[in-house]
């Protein structure tokens, strides 16, 4: 069997952290892009600022790698939507993978977001129509744009996972889960929105096997990544504060829900189903009960 | 009246080097960005290679300007529709807005095209689907998908000229009505297609000057800058060789269309015409003369 040697950017993040064990398991050779090296296992690490044009280019050309996972965003909770950083990330994405492809990549899987999609009531299919209402949903819709162009120009096999709403262990604080998590655990109040409005959750290590599958398959376009059931904000943090046991603490309608945060989230997932053929290892309560383990 | 700075990129290039002249009779003071300075005028000049990001951040911030025309885009005739490059002017693009934004500038219109466009047999309106077929317009149409979205969190003022089928003095060769005018003159056979798809031409010079009255205005969005009125290659071709007298060196049909040129490109004009004002100088057959006679 040829070697089949894996790009990694956002090797540190959420996904990534997970994504890189679940690269390796499948038998690639990971080599980790970014500014701070991934923790344990058996890749290799290569520093490198991604919004520094010449010298990814150097080391996409060093590598000389056959496939391409790009998770790095800037993704800081709270700002991410509205930053002016989203703007170059979209450079620092397009530049990367024309670098990979020019030093002979053949397959590459990048992450999307439903922020691509205009929200609505209904569930959201891969066909649906991309008419983002936030910063963050249009630079990311419009990188696919020009790379699924580009792939098809230049015969790159191209996919694009579309993540929906994630937890789990790594998660960051100023997130929903982490944050109530958190709180509740401590035994301190947690305020959160009215909490009727649905969302499709995944737990992070399953979304990042999901991510390792679709690597390894050639399934290309936009696949949702998520669940395929939403649920209400409510029945999330009641399965938390079970697992805590801490009733009582939570403060529905403490903060606002905003004019664009739809009623309902939810991602059709039949072609992650049927095309790349992933089923979740963990439902909602397993996963979470994971996480407050882990997080201990 | 307080200083009105205007920064112009592609000042040199086709429409640029009309939309200088333009700009400064509505009173704006022009600084040009680019790798050549523009002929004549009063335009200081700084001289910069566009695709690289911290080089124009400095020269954007020294400058201070309160406009921006973005007219800069690789354009190589024959080449631009299928090249990697446009992946970088797409990086290039919103670096140069964020940074004029940033560095306080409140308008900025750049130049987009009629490849946004989902090409069907219907005129073009401005809220027609962008599916575009060509990686130039997957570019072109993320980039403006980005760019209104900045525009809208950060309150820039921001319109985008989509640009249909052009000819006027200074076309470049490898370009229709250049290559015709230029044939037909020496006296040699012009092969072409069968001639009957219809496009939609303005005279160069006057879309330099709809930029700059756009530029002048606060409209905002997509604005198509065509003429409304497409014409069938085949009558386009019929006036140059009146212009020329070279009857009968037209070789119809010499080449093939492709499958993705549609029967018709034809925009319509009505935000062009109703809401930035602008209305033409020359029709087409006033405009292939004055060309023929400037490029004598």
């Amino acid at each position: 069997m040829s070697a089949r040697r894996v790009l990694v950017t956002g090797a540190t993040g959420f996904v990534g952290a997970h994504a890189v064990p679940a690269l390796e398991r499948r038998g690639f050779e990971v080599h980790a892009l970014g500014r701070r090296p991934p923790s344990g296992g058996c890749t290799t690490f290569h520093p490198v600022d991604l919004l520094d044009a010449p010298a990814v280019r150097r080391i996409v050309e060093a590598i000389g790698a056959s496939h391409l996972l790009h998770l790095a965003w800037y993704a800081e909770p709270g700002l991410y939507w509205r930053s002016a950083l989203n703007l170059d990330w979209v450079g620092a994405s397009l530049t990367l993978v024309r670098a990979f492809r020019e030093c002979g990549g053949q397959r590459a899987v990048a992450a999307g977001t439903c922020a691509e999609y205009a929200w609505g009531p209904e569930r959201l299919r891969e066909d649906a129509l991309c008419a983002p209402s936030t910063l963050y949903g249009a630079a990311k819709d419009s990188t696919r744009r020009v790379l699924e162009a580009y792939a098809a120009e230049t015969g790159l096999s191209f996919a694009w996972g579309r993540l929906f709403f994630l937890y789990g262990p790594g998660e960051k604080a100023g997130r929903l889960v982490s944050d109530a998590m958190r709180a509740l655990r401590a035994g301190e109040r947690f305020g959160t929105t009215a909490g009727y409005q649905r969302r499709d959750f995944s737990y992070v290590v399953d979304v990042a096997s999901a991510f390792a599958i679709l690597m390894d398959s050639d399934v290309s376009g936009p696949i949702n990544v998520g669940s395929g059931k939403a649920v209400p904000i409510r029945d999330l943090l009641e399965k938390i504060w079970r697992i805590t046991g801490q009733n009582g603490l939570i403060n529905y309608g403490a903060h606002p829900c905003t004019n664009s945060e739809p009623l309902a989230i939810e991602a059709d997932v039949t072609r992650l189903q049927k095309e790349v053929g992933f089923i979740p290892q963990l439902d909602l309560d397993s996963g979470l009960a994971e996480t407050f383990k882990n997080e201990k």
